[in-house]
Protein backbone atom coordinates (compact mmCIF):
# COMPACT_ATOMS: atom_id res chain seq x y z
CA UNK A 1 0.00 0.00 0.00
CA UNK A 2 1.77 3.49 -1.18
CA UNK A 3 0.87 6.08 2.20
CA UNK A 4 0.81 9.54 0.25
CA UNK A 5 0.95 12.82 1.62
CA UNK A 6 0.34 15.30 -1.49
CA UNK A 7 -2.18 15.92 -3.85
CA UNK A 8 0.57 15.98 -6.80
CA UNK A 9 1.15 12.16 -6.55
CA UNK A 10 -2.40 10.86 -6.16
CA UNK A 11 -3.51 12.83 -8.84
CA UNK A 12 -0.91 11.33 -10.92
CA UNK A 13 -1.87 7.99 -8.90
CA UNK A 14 -5.46 8.52 -9.71
CA UNK A 15 -5.06 9.36 -13.08
CA UNK A 16 -2.30 6.07 -13.72
CA UNK A 17 -5.76 4.40 -12.90
CA UNK A 18 -8.10 5.80 -15.14
CA UNK A 19 -6.39 5.68 -17.93
CA UNK A 20 -5.58 2.18 -17.45
CA UNK A 21 -9.80 1.22 -17.24
CA UNK A 22 -9.82 0.75 -13.30
CA UNK A 23 -12.46 2.64 -11.60
CA UNK A 24 -11.27 3.99 -7.70
CA UNK A 25 -13.27 4.54 -4.34
CA UNK A 26 -12.17 6.59 -1.98
CA UNK A 27 -13.10 5.73 2.00
CA UNK A 28 -13.04 9.49 3.71
CA UNK A 29 -12.49 9.08 7.42
CA UNK A 30 -10.64 11.17 10.21
CA UNK A 31 -7.93 7.84 11.35
CA UNK A 32 -8.26 6.09 14.07
CA UNK A 33 -9.88 3.35 12.16
CA UNK A 34 -12.33 0.68 13.57
CA UNK A 35 -14.54 -2.30 12.30
CA UNK A 36 -16.79 0.49 11.06
CA UNK A 37 -14.43 2.48 9.24
CA UNK A 38 -13.10 -1.73 7.72
CA UNK A 39 -16.07 -2.63 6.89
CA UNK A 40 -16.32 1.01 4.31
CA UNK A 41 -13.10 -0.10 3.22
CA UNK A 42 -14.63 -3.90 2.45
CA UNK A 43 -17.31 -2.37 0.57
CA UNK A 44 -15.37 -0.09 -1.58
CA UNK A 45 -13.47 -3.45 -2.44
CA UNK A 46 -16.28 -4.88 -3.27
CA UNK A 47 -17.27 -1.96 -5.82
CA UNK A 48 -13.90 -0.45 -7.45
CA UNK A 49 -10.60 -1.57 -8.52
CA UNK A 50 -8.95 0.71 -6.52
CA UNK A 51 -9.56 1.60 -2.99
CA UNK A 52 -8.56 4.77 -1.85
CA UNK A 53 -8.35 5.60 1.79
CA UNK A 54 -8.31 9.04 3.26
CA UNK A 55 -7.18 10.18 6.97
CA UNK A 56 -7.61 13.54 7.26
CA UNK A 57 -8.58 15.35 10.54
CA UNK A 58 -10.59 18.49 8.90
CA UNK A 59 -10.24 21.11 11.44
CA UNK A 60 -13.22 23.01 9.49
CA UNK A 61 -15.71 20.72 10.82
CA UNK A 62 -14.99 20.90 14.00
CA UNK A 63 -16.43 23.91 16.06
CA UNK A 64 -15.19 23.10 19.19
CA UNK A 65 -11.38 23.36 19.70
CA UNK A 66 -11.44 20.60 23.28
CA UNK A 67 -12.97 18.08 20.79
CA UNK A 68 -10.48 18.80 17.75
CA UNK A 69 -7.71 18.41 20.31
CA UNK A 70 -8.94 15.41 21.61
CA UNK A 71 -10.07 13.51 18.76
CA UNK A 72 -7.54 10.39 18.52
CA UNK A 73 -4.96 9.91 16.25
CA UNK A 74 -3.68 5.99 15.54
CA UNK A 75 -1.63 6.99 12.22
CA UNK A 76 0.70 3.33 12.60
CA UNK A 77 -2.13 1.06 13.57
CA UNK A 78 -4.38 2.82 10.79
CA UNK A 79 -1.83 1.72 8.33
CA UNK A 80 -1.54 -1.76 9.61
CA UNK A 81 -5.54 -2.21 8.88
CA UNK A 82 -5.24 -0.51 5.76
CA UNK A 83 -2.62 -2.79 4.31
CA UNK A 84 -4.03 -6.00 6.28
CA UNK A 85 -7.59 -4.70 4.27
CA UNK A 86 -5.63 -4.68 0.84
CA UNK A 87 -6.21 -1.03 0.17
CA UNK A 88 -4.19 0.47 -2.76
CA UNK A 89 -3.08 4.15 -1.65
CA UNK A 90 -3.73 5.84 1.83
CA UNK A 91 -4.12 9.17 0.99
CA UNK A 92 -3.06 11.46 4.43
CA UNK A 93 -2.45 14.85 3.20
CA UNK A 94 -0.86 17.41 5.18
CA UNK A 95 -3.16 20.26 5.93
CA UNK A 96 -1.38 22.54 3.59
CA UNK A 97 -2.31 20.14 0.60
CA UNK A 98 -5.71 21.11 1.82
CA UNK A 99 -6.01 24.46 2.79
CA UNK A 100 -3.02 26.18 0.83
CA UNK A 101 -2.44 30.04 1.99
CA UNK A 102 -5.29 32.34 0.51
CA UNK A 103 -8.11 29.10 0.60
CA UNK A 104 -11.06 31.12 1.00
CA UNK A 105 -14.14 28.55 -0.32
CA UNK A 106 -17.18 27.35 1.37
CA UNK A 107 -19.42 24.90 -0.03
CA UNK A 108 -22.74 24.97 1.94
CA UNK A 109 -26.00 23.15 2.31
CA UNK A 110 -29.10 24.38 3.12
CA UNK A 111 -32.32 22.55 4.27
CA UNK A 112 -30.60 18.86 5.37
CA UNK A 113 -27.82 20.63 7.32
CA UNK A 114 -29.99 22.90 9.03
CA UNK A 115 -31.42 21.22 12.66
CA UNK A 116 -30.28 18.20 14.79
CA UNK A 117 -26.01 18.32 14.66
CA UNK A 118 -26.39 21.06 12.20
CA UNK A 119 -28.16 23.46 15.52
CA UNK A 120 -25.73 22.32 18.15
CA UNK A 121 -22.49 22.18 16.01
CA UNK A 122 -22.37 25.40 13.60
CA UNK A 123 -20.74 25.65 10.57
CA UNK A 124 -19.72 21.51 10.94
CA UNK A 125 -21.52 21.17 7.72
CA UNK A 126 -20.02 23.81 5.81
CA UNK A 127 -16.72 22.11 6.82
CA UNK A 128 -17.84 18.57 5.97
CA UNK A 129 -18.81 20.21 2.40
CA UNK A 130 -16.27 22.01 1.49
CA UNK A 131 -13.76 18.87 2.53
CA UNK A 132 -15.93 16.35 0.93
CA UNK A 133 -16.05 18.36 -2.40
CA UNK A 134 -11.80 18.07 -2.45
CA UNK A 135 -11.63 14.48 -1.01
CA UNK A 136 -13.62 13.74 -4.33
CA UNK A 137 -11.92 16.12 -6.86
CA UNK A 138 -8.57 15.40 -5.58
CA UNK A 139 -9.04 11.63 -5.40
CA UNK A 140 -11.41 11.82 -9.14
CA UNK A 141 -12.97 9.03 -7.08
CA UNK A 142 -15.77 6.76 -9.34
CA UNK A 143 -17.52 5.95 -5.95
CA UNK A 144 -17.31 7.01 -2.36
CA UNK A 145 -18.60 5.33 0.82
CA UNK A 146 -20.04 7.23 3.82
CA UNK A 147 -21.57 5.23 7.48
CA UNK A 148 -24.90 5.72 8.43
CA UNK A 149 -23.72 6.12 11.61
CA UNK A 150 -23.00 10.11 10.61
CA UNK A 151 -26.77 9.50 8.76
CA UNK A 152 -27.31 13.41 8.45
CA UNK A 153 -23.33 13.96 6.93
CA UNK A 154 -25.03 11.18 4.63
CA UNK A 155 -27.60 13.35 3.23
CA UNK A 156 -25.94 16.40 3.02
CA UNK A 157 -23.14 15.00 0.83
CA UNK A 158 -25.63 13.02 -1.10
CA UNK A 159 -27.37 16.39 -1.56
CA UNK A 160 -23.95 18.05 -2.41
CA UNK A 161 -23.14 15.61 -4.80
CA UNK A 162 -26.90 16.03 -6.95
CA UNK A 163 -26.49 19.87 -6.49
CA UNK A 164 -23.18 20.03 -7.60
CA UNK A 165 -23.60 17.49 -10.34
CA UNK A 166 -20.43 15.50 -9.05
CA UNK A 167 -19.16 12.60 -11.12
CA UNK A 168 -19.47 10.26 -8.06
CA UNK A 169 -21.54 7.34 -6.59
CA UNK A 170 -22.25 7.75 -2.76
CA UNK A 171 -22.24 3.95 -1.18
CA UNK A 172 -24.37 4.43 2.44
CA UNK A 173 -23.20 1.62 4.63
CA UNK A 174 -25.12 0.49 7.87
CA UNK A 175 -23.99 1.46 11.08
CA UNK A 176 -21.19 -1.36 12.62
CA UNK A 177 -22.12 -1.87 16.41
CA UNK A 178 -20.68 -3.72 19.36
CA UNK A 179 -22.07 -7.03 20.37
CA UNK A 180 -23.97 -4.50 23.05
CA UNK A 181 -25.46 -2.18 20.53
CA UNK A 182 -23.57 0.92 20.80
CA UNK A 183 -22.26 2.23 17.33
CA UNK A 184 -18.53 1.63 16.67
CA UNK A 185 -17.24 5.35 17.01
CA UNK A 186 -13.85 6.78 17.60
CA UNK A 187 -14.71 9.01 20.39
CA UNK A 188 -15.80 5.68 21.69
CA UNK A 189 -12.38 5.15 23.29
CA UNK A 190 -12.53 8.47 25.31
CA UNK A 191 -15.30 6.96 27.39
CA UNK A 192 -14.48 5.79 31.40
CA UNK A 193 -15.42 1.86 31.84
CA UNK A 194 -18.49 3.72 33.90
CA UNK A 195 -19.85 5.42 30.89
CA UNK A 196 -18.53 2.68 28.40
CA UNK A 197 -21.36 0.60 30.49
CA UNK A 198 -24.20 3.07 30.41
CA UNK A 199 -23.29 4.30 26.34
CA UNK A 200 -25.34 1.35 24.84
CA UNK A 201 -28.90 2.92 26.58
CA UNK A 202 -28.58 4.77 23.78
CA UNK A 203 -29.50 2.75 21.38
CA UNK A 204 -31.47 0.54 23.28
CA UNK A 205 -33.75 3.69 23.55
CA UNK A 206 -34.06 4.20 20.34
CA UNK A 207 -34.64 0.62 19.25
CA UNK A 208 -37.40 0.45 21.88
CA UNK A 209 -39.02 4.39 20.64
CA UNK A 210 -39.12 2.88 17.14
CA UNK A 211 -40.99 -0.41 17.93
CA UNK A 212 -43.72 1.54 19.90
CA UNK A 213 -43.87 3.84 16.78
CA UNK A 214 -44.48 0.60 14.41
CA UNK A 215 -46.80 -0.15 17.58
CA UNK A 216 -49.19 3.32 16.61
CA UNK A 217 -47.67 5.13 19.67
CA UNK A 218 -47.81 8.71 19.30
CA UNK A 219 -44.47 10.30 18.32
CA UNK A 220 -44.33 12.98 20.86
CA UNK A 221 -44.93 10.96 24.05
CA UNK A 222 -42.85 8.35 22.35
CA UNK A 223 -39.70 10.80 21.93
CA UNK A 224 -40.36 12.21 25.36
CA UNK A 225 -39.88 8.72 27.22
CA UNK A 226 -37.10 7.98 24.96
CA UNK A 227 -35.38 11.47 26.04
CA UNK A 228 -36.30 10.59 29.88
CA UNK A 229 -34.95 6.68 29.42
CA UNK A 230 -31.61 8.17 28.34
CA UNK A 231 -31.00 10.74 30.96
CA UNK A 232 -32.71 7.57 33.23
CA UNK A 233 -29.36 5.71 32.33
CA UNK A 234 -26.62 7.96 32.84
CA UNK A 235 -26.05 10.42 29.85
CA UNK A 236 -25.67 14.15 31.09
CA UNK A 237 -27.91 15.55 28.25
CA UNK A 238 -29.73 14.83 25.26
CA UNK A 239 -28.99 17.09 22.67
CA UNK A 240 -31.57 16.67 20.20
CA UNK A 241 -34.06 13.13 19.64
CA UNK A 242 -36.02 13.56 16.65
CA UNK A 243 -38.16 11.32 14.05
CA UNK A 244 -37.48 12.92 11.12
CA UNK A 245 -38.21 11.66 6.87
CA UNK A 246 -35.41 9.02 5.81
CA UNK A 247 -34.74 10.73 3.10
CA UNK A 248 -34.42 14.16 3.65
CA UNK A 249 -34.74 14.59 7.03
CA UNK A 250 -37.89 17.05 6.02
CA UNK A 251 -39.94 16.88 9.84
CA UNK A 252 -41.81 13.79 10.22
CA UNK A 253 -45.31 14.01 8.73
CA UNK A 254 -46.56 9.62 8.74
CA UNK A 255 -45.17 6.58 8.69
CA UNK A 256 -46.28 6.13 5.01
CA UNK A 257 -42.71 7.18 3.71
CA UNK A 258 -39.50 5.70 5.50
CA UNK A 259 -38.47 7.42 8.66
CA UNK A 260 -35.80 8.10 11.21
CA UNK A 261 -34.75 8.49 14.49
CA UNK A 262 -31.94 10.70 15.03
CA UNK A 263 -30.37 10.92 18.47
CA UNK A 264 -27.31 12.82 20.14
CA UNK A 265 -26.60 13.11 23.98
CA UNK A 266 -23.81 14.00 26.07
CA UNK A 267 -22.38 11.30 28.20
CA UNK A 268 -19.67 13.05 30.42
CA UNK A 269 -17.27 15.34 27.81
CA UNK A 270 -17.80 12.70 25.37
CA UNK A 271 -20.54 13.15 22.77
CA UNK A 272 -22.29 10.39 20.89
CA UNK A 273 -24.68 9.95 18.03
CA UNK A 274 -26.87 7.27 16.83
CA UNK A 275 -29.77 6.71 14.58
CA UNK A 276 -32.09 3.80 13.38
CA UNK A 277 -34.56 3.65 10.64
CA UNK A 278 -38.69 3.23 12.21
CA UNK B 1 -23.37 22.32 -34.61
CA UNK B 2 -25.61 20.77 -31.70
CA UNK B 3 -28.03 22.70 -29.78
CA UNK B 4 -28.32 20.44 -25.74
CA UNK B 5 -30.70 21.74 -23.60
CA UNK B 6 -30.39 19.00 -21.07
CA UNK B 7 -27.52 17.52 -18.49
CA UNK B 8 -28.10 13.74 -19.85
CA UNK B 9 -27.27 14.69 -23.67
CA UNK B 10 -24.32 16.87 -22.79
CA UNK B 11 -22.98 14.55 -20.82
CA UNK B 12 -22.98 11.71 -23.03
CA UNK B 13 -21.41 14.02 -25.37
CA UNK B 14 -18.65 15.27 -23.51
CA UNK B 15 -17.49 11.36 -22.54
CA UNK B 16 -17.42 10.50 -26.05
CA UNK B 17 -15.25 13.49 -26.67
CA UNK B 18 -13.29 12.47 -23.99
CA UNK B 19 -12.83 8.66 -24.36
CA UNK B 20 -11.96 9.41 -28.04
CA UNK B 21 -8.84 11.38 -26.29
CA UNK B 22 -10.31 15.19 -27.52
CA UNK B 23 -10.58 17.49 -24.86
CA UNK B 24 -12.93 20.21 -24.58
CA UNK B 25 -13.30 23.69 -23.60
CA UNK B 26 -15.86 25.72 -22.15
CA UNK B 27 -17.08 29.06 -23.54
CA UNK B 28 -19.68 30.21 -20.26
CA UNK B 29 -22.06 33.25 -21.30
CA UNK B 30 -25.23 34.25 -20.84
CA UNK B 31 -26.27 34.67 -24.34
CA UNK B 32 -26.68 37.79 -26.36
CA UNK B 33 -23.38 37.53 -27.80
CA UNK B 34 -21.13 39.65 -28.99
CA UNK B 35 -17.79 40.52 -30.51
CA UNK B 36 -16.19 40.17 -27.05
CA UNK B 37 -17.96 36.44 -26.89
CA UNK B 38 -16.73 35.44 -29.63
CA UNK B 39 -13.01 36.18 -29.17
CA UNK B 40 -13.52 33.63 -26.15
CA UNK B 41 -14.91 31.44 -28.77
CA UNK B 42 -11.77 31.30 -30.50
CA UNK B 43 -9.47 31.30 -27.53
CA UNK B 44 -11.28 28.37 -26.94
CA UNK B 45 -10.90 26.94 -30.55
CA UNK B 46 -7.01 27.23 -29.99
CA UNK B 47 -7.04 25.60 -26.71
CA UNK B 48 -8.92 22.79 -27.55
CA UNK B 49 -10.62 19.65 -29.76
CA UNK B 50 -13.83 20.52 -28.61
CA UNK B 51 -15.90 23.79 -28.06
CA UNK B 52 -18.93 23.84 -25.57
CA UNK B 53 -20.56 26.93 -26.17
CA UNK B 54 -22.80 27.81 -22.41
CA UNK B 55 -25.77 30.09 -22.59
CA UNK B 56 -27.79 30.37 -19.41
CA UNK B 57 -29.19 33.57 -18.10
CA UNK B 58 -28.38 33.08 -14.60
CA UNK B 59 -30.58 34.03 -11.82
CA UNK B 60 -28.71 33.23 -8.79
CA UNK B 61 -26.61 36.07 -10.07
CA UNK B 62 -28.71 38.95 -10.45
CA UNK B 63 -29.59 40.76 -7.29
CA UNK B 64 -31.76 42.96 -8.55
CA UNK B 65 -34.88 41.26 -10.18
CA UNK B 66 -35.54 44.44 -13.07
CA UNK B 67 -31.75 43.69 -14.43
CA UNK B 68 -32.65 40.43 -14.66
CA UNK B 69 -35.95 40.66 -16.23
CA UNK B 70 -34.08 42.98 -19.05
CA UNK B 71 -31.30 40.88 -19.50
CA UNK B 72 -30.95 40.69 -23.45
CA UNK B 73 -32.10 37.38 -24.93
CA UNK B 74 -31.03 36.49 -29.19
CA UNK B 75 -31.00 32.68 -29.20
CA UNK B 76 -31.58 32.21 -33.07
CA UNK B 77 -28.78 35.11 -33.36
CA UNK B 78 -26.73 33.48 -30.63
CA UNK B 79 -27.14 29.84 -32.44
CA UNK B 80 -26.22 31.16 -36.21
CA UNK B 81 -22.93 32.85 -34.03
CA UNK B 82 -21.58 29.83 -32.94
CA UNK B 83 -22.49 27.96 -35.57
CA UNK B 84 -20.87 30.35 -38.20
CA UNK B 85 -17.62 30.36 -35.60
CA UNK B 86 -17.17 26.57 -35.91
CA UNK B 87 -18.84 25.45 -31.88
CA UNK B 88 -19.29 21.81 -31.75
CA UNK B 89 -22.26 21.92 -29.65
CA UNK B 90 -24.58 24.97 -27.69
CA UNK B 91 -25.54 23.69 -24.16
CA UNK B 92 -28.25 25.69 -23.18
CA UNK B 93 -29.98 24.32 -20.07
CA UNK B 94 -33.58 24.66 -19.18
CA UNK B 95 -33.54 26.02 -15.55
CA UNK B 96 -34.52 22.68 -14.17
CA UNK B 97 -30.78 20.88 -15.53
CA UNK B 98 -29.37 23.82 -13.47
CA UNK B 99 -31.31 24.28 -10.21
CA UNK B 100 -33.70 21.03 -9.89
CA UNK B 101 -35.93 21.13 -6.93
CA UNK B 102 -35.09 20.74 -3.77
CA UNK B 103 -31.30 22.36 -4.87
CA UNK B 104 -30.18 23.86 -1.75
CA UNK B 105 -26.13 24.37 -2.13
CA UNK B 106 -24.21 27.60 -2.41
CA UNK B 107 -20.41 27.71 -2.97
CA UNK B 108 -18.90 31.32 -1.58
CA UNK B 109 -15.51 32.63 -2.15
CA UNK B 110 -14.58 35.24 0.59
CA UNK B 111 -11.76 37.77 0.17
CA UNK B 112 -11.62 38.49 -3.40
CA UNK B 113 -15.09 38.63 -3.94
CA UNK B 114 -15.75 41.06 -1.60
CA UNK B 115 -16.24 44.86 -2.05
CA UNK B 116 -16.11 46.37 -5.72
CA UNK B 117 -18.93 44.70 -7.56
CA UNK B 118 -19.10 42.06 -4.32
CA UNK B 119 -20.14 45.70 -2.11
CA UNK B 120 -23.09 46.49 -4.94
CA UNK B 121 -24.18 43.52 -5.56
CA UNK B 122 -25.22 40.89 -2.17
CA UNK B 123 -24.92 37.41 -3.10
CA UNK B 124 -23.46 37.86 -6.98
CA UNK B 125 -20.78 36.22 -6.46
CA UNK B 126 -21.87 33.21 -4.98
CA UNK B 127 -24.58 33.11 -7.73
CA UNK B 128 -21.27 32.98 -9.59
CA UNK B 129 -19.33 30.52 -7.86
CA UNK B 130 -22.23 28.10 -8.04
CA UNK B 131 -23.12 28.06 -11.23
CA UNK B 132 -19.40 28.21 -12.66
CA UNK B 133 -19.14 24.93 -10.39
CA UNK B 134 -21.81 23.26 -11.94
CA UNK B 135 -20.76 24.82 -15.78
CA UNK B 136 -17.81 23.00 -15.31
CA UNK B 137 -19.16 19.68 -13.46
CA UNK B 138 -21.57 19.70 -16.08
CA UNK B 139 -19.64 19.83 -19.37
CA UNK B 140 -16.45 18.06 -17.96
CA UNK B 141 -14.45 20.42 -19.82
CA UNK B 142 -10.51 20.68 -19.65
CA UNK B 143 -10.82 24.48 -19.77
CA UNK B 144 -12.87 27.31 -19.85
CA UNK B 145 -12.60 31.18 -21.14
CA UNK B 146 -13.44 33.94 -19.14
CA UNK B 147 -13.39 37.96 -20.03
CA UNK B 148 -10.96 40.37 -18.45
CA UNK B 149 -14.27 42.66 -18.69
CA UNK B 150 -15.54 41.08 -15.53
CA UNK B 151 -12.35 40.64 -13.72
CA UNK B 152 -13.09 40.08 -10.15
CA UNK B 153 -15.10 37.54 -11.50
CA UNK B 154 -11.97 36.19 -13.22
CA UNK B 155 -10.64 36.19 -10.13
CA UNK B 156 -13.47 34.43 -8.80
CA UNK B 157 -13.37 31.95 -10.46
CA UNK B 158 -9.55 31.31 -10.26
CA UNK B 159 -9.64 31.22 -6.45
CA UNK B 160 -12.85 28.38 -6.87
CA UNK B 161 -10.75 26.19 -9.33
CA UNK B 162 -7.78 26.42 -6.87
CA UNK B 163 -9.50 25.88 -3.67
CA UNK B 164 -12.03 22.99 -5.03
CA UNK B 165 -9.44 21.64 -6.71
CA UNK B 166 -11.05 21.60 -10.04
CA UNK B 167 -9.54 20.04 -12.87
CA UNK B 168 -9.39 22.63 -15.42
CA UNK B 169 -7.77 25.23 -16.35
CA UNK B 170 -8.99 29.09 -16.66
CA UNK B 171 -8.20 30.86 -19.94
CA UNK B 172 -8.38 34.44 -19.45
CA UNK B 173 -9.12 36.74 -22.23
CA UNK B 174 -8.90 40.37 -22.96
CA UNK B 175 -11.68 42.77 -23.22
CA UNK B 176 -12.75 43.55 -26.31
CA UNK B 177 -13.82 46.77 -27.16
CA UNK B 178 -15.63 49.47 -29.87
CA UNK B 179 -13.52 52.07 -31.78
CA UNK B 180 -14.48 54.60 -29.38
CA UNK B 181 -13.31 52.88 -26.27
CA UNK B 182 -16.18 51.54 -24.61
CA UNK B 183 -15.84 47.51 -23.62
CA UNK B 184 -18.67 45.47 -25.37
CA UNK B 185 -21.33 44.36 -23.40
CA UNK B 186 -24.14 42.95 -23.60
CA UNK B 187 -26.08 45.55 -21.21
CA UNK B 188 -24.80 48.12 -23.78
CA UNK B 189 -28.03 47.54 -26.19
CA UNK B 190 -30.33 48.81 -23.58
CA UNK B 191 -28.32 52.52 -23.52
CA UNK B 192 -30.16 55.29 -25.57
CA UNK B 193 -28.35 56.82 -28.34
CA UNK B 194 -27.26 59.97 -25.91
CA UNK B 195 -25.87 57.67 -23.32
CA UNK B 196 -24.25 55.42 -25.77
CA UNK B 197 -22.28 58.75 -26.85
CA UNK B 198 -21.23 59.46 -23.25
CA UNK B 199 -20.66 56.02 -22.20
CA UNK B 200 -16.91 55.40 -23.85
CA UNK B 201 -15.82 58.39 -21.38
CA UNK B 202 -15.90 55.34 -18.56
CA UNK B 203 -12.45 54.09 -20.65
CA UNK B 204 -11.13 57.28 -21.35
CA UNK B 205 -11.16 58.41 -17.80
CA UNK B 206 -9.19 54.95 -16.62
CA UNK B 207 -7.09 55.42 -19.15
CA UNK B 208 -6.12 58.96 -18.54
CA UNK B 209 -5.77 57.75 -14.47
CA UNK B 210 -3.72 54.48 -15.63
CA UNK B 211 -1.56 57.44 -17.43
CA UNK B 212 -0.84 59.40 -14.51
CA UNK B 213 -0.58 57.04 -12.16
CA UNK B 214 2.30 55.72 -14.34
CA UNK B 215 3.58 59.23 -14.53
CA UNK B 216 3.92 59.29 -10.36
CA UNK B 217 1.10 60.83 -9.55
CA UNK B 218 -0.60 59.77 -6.33
CA UNK B 219 -3.73 57.31 -6.49
CA UNK B 220 -5.99 59.71 -4.12
CA UNK B 221 -6.29 62.59 -6.19
CA UNK B 222 -6.12 60.44 -9.03
CA UNK B 223 -8.91 58.23 -8.40
CA UNK B 224 -11.11 61.49 -7.71
CA UNK B 225 -10.11 63.17 -11.27
CA UNK B 226 -11.06 60.37 -12.63
CA UNK B 227 -14.79 60.23 -10.67
CA UNK B 228 -15.17 63.60 -11.91
CA UNK B 229 -14.38 63.48 -14.83
CA UNK B 230 -16.88 60.46 -15.36
CA UNK B 231 -19.80 62.14 -13.83
CA UNK B 232 -19.28 65.60 -15.52
CA UNK B 233 -19.33 63.06 -19.01
CA UNK B 234 -22.89 62.57 -17.86
CA UNK B 235 -22.68 59.10 -15.94
CA UNK B 236 -25.38 59.38 -13.19
CA UNK B 237 -22.78 58.03 -10.53
CA UNK B 238 -19.67 56.39 -10.06
CA UNK B 239 -20.40 53.24 -7.88
CA UNK B 240 -16.59 52.26 -7.16
CA UNK B 241 -13.44 53.34 -8.90
CA UNK B 242 -10.72 51.66 -7.13
CA UNK B 243 -6.94 50.50 -7.64
CA UNK B 244 -6.10 47.24 -6.76
CA UNK B 245 -3.35 44.40 -6.71
CA UNK B 246 -3.96 42.75 -10.07
CA UNK B 247 -3.44 39.13 -8.96
CA UNK B 248 -5.67 39.09 -6.23
CA UNK B 249 -7.52 42.76 -5.69
CA UNK B 250 -6.20 43.02 -2.24
CA UNK B 251 -6.02 46.79 -1.53
CA UNK B 252 -3.03 48.49 -3.55
CA UNK B 253 0.18 48.82 -2.16
CA UNK B 254 2.97 50.23 -4.78
CA UNK B 255 3.47 50.25 -8.56
CA UNK B 256 6.11 47.46 -8.18
CA UNK B 257 3.29 44.68 -8.44
CA UNK B 258 1.35 45.00 -11.44
CA UNK B 259 -2.01 46.96 -10.69
CA UNK B 260 -5.62 46.89 -11.82
CA UNK B 261 -7.88 50.18 -12.49
CA UNK B 262 -11.71 48.94 -11.48
CA UNK B 263 -14.93 50.51 -11.64
CA UNK B 264 -18.56 50.55 -11.87
CA UNK B 265 -21.02 53.32 -12.81
CA UNK B 266 -24.57 53.78 -13.99
CA UNK B 267 -25.66 55.96 -16.85
CA UNK B 268 -29.38 56.54 -16.50
CA UNK B 269 -30.74 52.82 -16.03
CA UNK B 270 -27.78 50.84 -17.00
CA UNK B 271 -24.90 49.64 -14.87
CA UNK B 272 -21.33 49.54 -16.95
CA UNK B 273 -18.03 47.68 -15.54
CA UNK B 274 -14.77 48.40 -16.63
CA UNK B 275 -11.03 47.94 -16.02
CA UNK B 276 -7.31 48.24 -16.98
CA UNK B 277 -4.03 47.35 -15.65
CA UNK B 278 -2.04 50.29 -14.33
Amino acid sequence: MQVIDNLETIRAQASGWRLAGESICVVPTMGALHAGHMSLVEIARAHADRVVAWIFVNPKQFENPEDLAKYPSHMEADIAKLQAAGVDALYAPTPDQIYPEGFATTVSIAGVSEGLCGAGRPGHFDGVATVVTKIFTQTQADCATFGEKDYQQLQVVKRLVADLNLPIDILPCETVRETDGLALSSRNERLSDTDRAIAPALHGALQAASARLRDGEAPGPVIERAKAEIEAAGFTRVEYLELRAARDLAPFKDLDEPARLLVAAHLGKVRLIDNIPV
